[in-house]
């Protein structure tokens, strides 16, 4: 059973109905299959227990840490957007007072307005630049100190001159700054309540007659917040959305023409034609035949390492309010290139819109097809394991993208700046989609190759092994969803557990077992039900905050007497970037007449 | 334009790549397609703008009956399910309480738990024949009484023993309804606010971490409450409900199977073979050819008679905590079940199942499909709106079902019993679906065959007075939902324009103008996206109660200091109806010992 039979069934289901003249193989044949279907049973079944386990403690362990998190001011905080504008006051401040106290009288503390800061930072840049200069000025006087010179040049005297010519641009800009600050008010504001309780039941309530009035949500981390996003109108979100999936789809599905495009130019014979002196590479024996071997596979690879970022990009522009969501977009996208791309487009030869089209025209075909193009790719799947999986975690440990990055960095734009100690994040949207593939490739194979396990298990222990280093040693913790990402993690697979029986219900229906491949059809029904399950049973705590819970932290905060202090907390984490008062000098502007009054 | 093209398009159609000699001809048919195409737009824009009007118009009549029936007492209260079993005290009304005066302290009022009544309701049938029999020997010696017959006969006596007999039996069935009415607590709950505000809020968010428990919804009016289903446990209801949904499909489908079969037998020809004394028919001249060509119709109108019937029956099966809903979820089915054997069973002759099937393997053909089969049956549904619709509102004023009903019932159970004033709530379930029907014909024709317009205008203004009449005069208000229904007219009046549209794109491929055809695509995809921006504007409030109304219906109360009347009203307003103590005997049980203390 342990012997890889895909590859020999797929011998024989191409060619099809071929006689077999000796029966008894064909009946060891048969009784393989029905180990293959108990095989499926038990591994189906077993995947979803073990799913529903993990969701279990998943779902309690993002409790406790809730918990543990409770001092966090996004407990505290919902995020309010299109705020009417009040006619009276110009203001959607006094709108936002007036309806919280007014609808939640016990429990609300105050707000926060979102600022408009996009042109606040374009000037704060500017500012800071004339900081720097005026620094840099001050400072030639000191370290011309000891060659006495200055006074004998009059240095000093034009340097004061320009000093405080500069000062006085300063100066005009920070007036600028000052005045644009709280010039465009947004319809958006962070709510502040005196309870978890009361920031809870905000959050999950209607409050306008007019549903798309007072939308509220939790808000997410100070850190997590995506302002930009925030100054986005709600109106036009959906459209927003609608683009960058649309943008997504188009790269998935045309991806491969580029590709194919230059990988044709990049050929060695079209390269001596484009570039001459590339006939100096025969000149080297055995380089020609690498380069002709390697180049389209180099070049494949490049154009896949390129498309997280295309897709996180993306994600940013899709308008969630925080990164995290941003991100887990970007993690969904790339996986479902990864899947179009690397499973679909190596196991289904031939282009994506092909197939795509194909299956929507002939759904019933869809099983057979895919059943006999899995069960041919086997071999293929395992080298990608082993090359790409592995050689992924040792490029991870190595950085080589940021090394080059910094490289460059430092020999152009950054020469002579301040060196920049570069503290990233763990990019999820560029690890979680590639670990997700392989799982997906492992589970459809669970049956038909077994062999492709072993390695698999390999790869998740040295990724285990190279991410506990890099999380705990490399990269820095810019937010914390408290399990956000396991929902999607929990329906990827149960996408790989459907996959694995369509797969076999395809292979049982090639090997001409309809008996078998219809009895595996309630298995796929009820694998789609458990998936309504959970989504029914854990999702809603993942993406609420359950009233009990709130409470509980509440009640937590009271014995120890603390609640006060987190939720004044709160007011000062949710402030504007752009109204924070920028430091230019010391002693100048930023002490003497605070940015922000 | 106003012409009946549809008949003559179809039939170039038919003779399709005919070349027509006169070009002259042919131009103006083109043109004729143009003046559709424009007329498919301004109908289709006119359409979605009239009912973005009237889904406003009606959110605010909505909004305005709420404050209208502000005193009914659902608006303080919530229906609470999945209370868990306090294992302490051996109950559930322990938990509510004390969970929500934890979790809602300012605004929790009292709970009512929910008992299973359905033995006591049969106890209670038992001992109210008891009681009347007890009555009746009561009052035989009353109207004995004149003729001084009852002293002698020693009547009296064996009455007075006979009524003590039964008394005692009486007094044994109260006992044991008393024991009963406490002993089957269901795990849920209504529970009543102190405002409002605190109820909606309490409805719309999630209680526990666990989702599966404490599941809030807001409560239906005390009339409209369906306490058979509150017995059905939480956990097995999506079974009931995936169970109806597949009965229904079922039926929907394989309803014409059974017609045909009952029609093939009723063939004059097999009716003599079956029942000789048939043949009798034919002696009085003109009686079988009315026989052999009405006979099929009658058939196919009396199982189409039954089926809403069948329908109502399921949706009480499936689990809604209302009569409302369930009778809301029998109009959609009935509404599917017309679409599939009326409209496209007729456009499109051949078995239902074999189109579904035919239109999900071959998608793209749909719509060329849908357009010849349409422009061919336009005289169909003329006639069909003409006889079916108008005799529909006839027989509703007649109601001869009812009279049918009630003659049987006076001739057979109820002889001699008092007579019940029959009060029937309006058959929203055999009503509502055949004007959307009625509606969706006259949309989908209203560019290809106009003129079956003002039959339909026709057909609207009679059913207009009809109903006025009926609902003023005949039928009682059972149950006020505050314009429930019309998300679903809403959505009903959408799947017609969208109908249309895709009925056009295959009418303008089939006359091979493609550009017609592939600009009609954007409008088609302009209304889903309608669809998507109207359950975002406008359903949340028909499901929600938005606390902004709350507070001000609150505040209103307030105002006239009758807030504390409202939700004391509420806790006697949601008692189980097994828990009302039944006056069996004004002087007896029922005073001296009240069922329920």
């Amino acid at each position: 059973m342990v012997q890889n039979l895909a590859v020999t069934n797929c011998k024989i289901s191409t060619r099809e109905i071929q006689k077999t003249t000796i029966t008894g193989a064909r009946d060891v044949a048969i009784q393989m299959l029905w180990v293959h279907f108990s095989c499926l049973w038990f591994i189906s079944f077993y995947g979803l227990y073990l799913l529903h386990e993990e969701y279990n403690e998943i779902l309690l362990k993002r409790i406790q840490q809730l918990q543990r998190l409770r001092h966090r001011p996004d407990q505290f905080t919902i995020l309010v957007r299109e705020i009417p504008f009040c006619t009276e006051h110009k203001a959607h401040g006094c709108c936002v007072d007036h309806f919280f106290s007014k609808h939640h009288p016990y429990t609300y503390h105050s707000y926060q307005i979102v600022y408009d800061g996009r042109d606040v930072e374009v000037l704060l840049g500017l500012a800071e630049s004339i900081a720097r200069k005026i620094e840099n000025l001050r400072e030639r006087p000191t370290a011309m100190k000891t060659k006495r010179e200055y006074l004998l040049l009059g240095a000093f005297g034009e340097d004061a001159v320009k000093i405080s010519l500069e000062e006085d641009r300063l100066e005009v800009f920070c007036e600028k700054i000052r005045q644009l600050q709280h010039e465009i008010e947004l319809p958006v504001a962070f709510v502040i309540f005196k309870t978890r309780r009361g920031a809870a039941l905000a959050a999950q309530s209607q409050q306008h007659s007019h549903p798309l009035l007072w939308i509220t949500e939790m808000a997410p981390e100070p850190k997590d917040v995506s302002w930009r996003n925030l100054t986005i109108p709600y109106k036009i979100l959906p459209l927003y959305e609608i683009g960058v999936v649309l943008a997504a789809s188009l790269l998935t599905i045309f991806f491969a023409i580029p590709v194919t495009a230059v990988q044709g130019i990049a050929k060695f014979e079209k390269l001596k034609k484009w570039f001459p002196p590339a006939v100096a590479i025969q000149l080297i024996p055995g380089l020609s035949s690498i380069l002709t071997g390697y180049l389209p596979s180099v070049i494949l690879k490049g154009f896949i390492y390129i498309v997280p970022c295309a897709m996180f990009g993306m994600g940013k522009l899709a308008g969630c309010v925080s990164k995290s969501k941003e991100e887990i977009k970007a993690c969904n996208m790339v996986f479902y290139f990864l899947v179009g791309n690397v499973f679909f487009l190596s196991v289904l030869s031939g282009s994506l819109l092909d197939e795509i089209g194909e299956s929507f025209t002939h759904p019933k075909d869809f099983p057979s097809h895919l059943a006999s193009a899995v069960s041919a790719q086997a071999d293929f799947f395992m080298t990608y394991i082993l090359t790409d999986g592995l050689s992924g975690f040792s490029l991870e440990i190595l950085q080589p993208g940021l090394l080059f990055w910094d490289v460059i960095k430092s020999r152009t734009i950054g020469r002579g700046g301040e060196k920049n100690p570069y503290l990233y994040s763990l990019p999820y949207f560029r690890i979680i989609p590639t670990v997700w593939l392989s799982v997906l490739i492992g589970t459809v194979y669970a049956v038909v190759a077994p062999l492709l396990l072993p390695l698999l298990i390999g790869y998740f222990c040295l990724g285990y092994i190279v991410f506990v280093n890099q999380i705990q040693d490399v990269y820095e913790t810019v937010y914390e969803t408290c399990g956000q990402y396991w929902p999607y993690v929990h329906f990827y697979i149960l996408i790989a557990i459907a996959l694995m029986q369509i797969s076999l219900i395809g292979i049982f229906g090639l090997k001409s077992k309809p008996a078998a491949s219809i009895s595996t059809v309630p298995l796929l029904l009820f694998t789609l039900m458990f998936n309504e399950y959970c989504k029914k049973r854990f999702l809603p705590t993942f993406q609420r905050y359950s009233i009990q819970n709130a409470v509980e932290n509440d009640e937590l905060d009271e014995k120890s007497g603390q609640i006060e202090d987190n939720y004044e907390n709160a007011v000062n984490a949710y402030r504007s970037p752009c109204l924070q008062p920028a430091n230019f000098l010391e002693s100048e502007s930023s002490t003497t007449h605070p940015l922000v009054s």
